[in-house]
């Protein structure tokens, strides 16, 4: 792939990979009986969501206002999957009026803001905390809960649809077995309020966010919708995790050797934490950014063993080099590194290259 | 400051700071009798690149070959302090036919595809590797240093121009002390080449780049031009290090708070890794990638004593809010973060405003 005329950092998507996940996501989702309402915030480009409306695909989830503003020309059922930020309401308000629009409230103070304030109406999910700690309702508080659903109910501008969870704490699995094992706990809680409040509210829906448990799980009872968003590309954190393969990785960073250092053993990249963010994992205590793949021409290949990104400063990267592979490589050629969170490099870069060479655009 | 109209994440300057920081790096360079050729990674503005001209600067650093061309049409004297990437030699040549352009040279093999392909002639530095590792020749390879030079000499494209370090091992210090100690070091190494090699390069450059050592050392013998960029904002991290007080820093983060949980005593904001980057320091084993500041009304204050940023995913952040401060804000509310690493930062937001509101591009 030397011969893609790459200068500088350029992130590649491997077309038919990414394809492939969709496709394979979108047939578990069939399998389960589940709507699949895919995240975009990890590819955020007009251009790779329309591989999903290939898929029959005719709903989305995103993380900001600004990513639905963004998305709206195309897709007009859209799920922003962050708690409302009251100081967009007229942002809010013409989504709103454009589009079906779900938003996540956990809190009656931020209904409250939105029934005073709303133009038209929206779908309220309810953010539960199925055990991450990052956002949403604890699940126990019932009364709590209640009290929401209920103050919705109040006004025919928010519309009660369901209950909404992400299970972040998947991501420090490190096989399908423990990402089951959190999978299943999460299952509990959201089936529990299902049956507390489905005689009252039979059309309530339970919405599963991410992608280890999505890719892995062979249990979705009580689920109706999922909305895993990595899986497009896949990356390390998720090889790691056991979410994925490693030719399932869709997407791989080209770097261009800059410098070569015999003594240290290392190369010098054109590539630092701007293009592959700062995000890292560890083998053993070795922390590292990237793993080096090899170059077979049309395609990237599997992991040079022993080859990774040590560190990272701005534009910067450190390439540790096995003795026996560094005279292979020359400065000017590309090292190919598969990213440690795609999600966060590909918000870095600018666009995309497929390995055709054809750039897709990622204006958000 | 709650009322500037922010709705998002808004990376805020404090301009007069940002000008008392650069008018007092640029003293120190006058102090000690050192041309002053500030790096603009930091801030990539063209705007704020003139507040460094309203001081007198005429030269500049950049770290790659696009934000030299982003900076080109203002400068005519540019520093590009990145290992040369052969690979952009058509813009290193359009570069280097408009203005006085300073490459970096670490090997024959660069310096030869060079004097080969060069249209114009350009400096030449040396990069040295004065004990940071991550770039650079081995100062005690004098053989191999020779080389380069007389390499360089056989060509009238590439001129030599001197020796350039970064000290980039002053990011482990914890004190001015510290800084000093590492400082020193790298004053011996630079002397000692720059001895060796006078006699017969009597016009030899030694340049030194840290925000570190320049803020804080009180000796500069045998350096001829200094190189800091953080200063301009400087940040948390530079706080940690030493080099700065905290009402030095001169940006900050605005970012909304969108939920808030009693029971765990954390606010979630609208801010998270693409916008404040996953640098993070540590408060003891506490990890964190912010530190929220007081809101004085025309400007930013000082710490609230145990609220920070403890943890952070693509946009959410997590604050950790001490319990006799969580009722005093509520959702909507602007946080105001003073960043680990501002360079990251500013990097990640697409422009600024100053605390007047005034918005200042970022095109690069």
């Amino acid at each position: 792939m030397n011969d893609l005329g790459i200068t500088k950092p350029t992130l590649l998507i491997d077309e038919s990979k990414c394809r492939r996940n969709i496709a394979a996501m979108k047939a578990r989702a069939v399998n389960f009986g589940l709507a699949f309402r895919p995240h975009f915030k990890t590819h955020q480009s007009l251009e790779i969501g329309r591989w999903f409306k290939d898929e029959g695909v005719d709903k989305i989830t995103v993380s900001s206002v600004s990513m639905a503003k963004y998305f709206a020309p195309e897709w007009n059922d859209i799920t922003i999957a962050f708690p409302v930020n009251i100081r967009e309401i007229d942002e809010i308000n013409k989504l709103a009026s454009k589009l079906s629009l779900n938003l996540l409230v956990e809190s009656l103070y931020v209904l409250d803001f939105l029934q005073k304030h709303l133009e038209s109406s929206v779908g309220i999910f309810i953010k539960i905390d199925v055990g991450y700690h990052r956002t949403g309702m604890n699940p126990k508080g019932i009364d709590e809960i209640e009290k929401v659903i209920a103050l919705c109910a109040g006004s025919p501008k928010t519309t009660f649809k369901g209950f909404l969870s992400h299970s972040g704490h998947t991501y420090s699995c490190h096989s399908s077995e423990e990402i089951n094992e959190v999978h299943t706990s999460v299952l509990q809680v959201m089936d529990k309020l299902k049956r507390h409040f489905i005689g009252e509210y039979p059309g309530l829906l339970v919405s599963l966010g991410d992608t280890p448990s999505c890719s892995v799980a062979e249990n979705f009872s009580g689920v109706d919708e999922i909305r895993p968003g990595n899986f497009v590309f896949y990356d390390l954190m998720q090889y790691q995790i056991g979410s994925c393969n490693i030719d399932e990785i869709a997407c791989a960073i080209a770097c261009p050797i800059v410098a070569k250092n015999k003594e240290r053993l290392s190369y010098t990249i054109y590539g630092g934490g701007v293009h592959l963010s700062k995000d890292r994992l560890e083998w053993g205590r070795t922390p590292f950014y990237g793993g080096i793949v090899s170059d077979e021409g049309e395609h990237w290949g599997y992991f040079i063993p022993g080859m990774y990104v040590k560190s990272l400063s701005q534009e910067h990267g450190i390439v540790k080099v096995p003795a026996d592979v560094f005279d292979q490589y020359e400065i000017g050629d590309i090292l190919f590194i598969l990213p440690v969170h795609s999600c966060m490099t590909a918000d870095l870069m600018r666009g995309y290259y497929t390995l055709e060479g054809r750039y897709i655009e990622k204006d958000y």
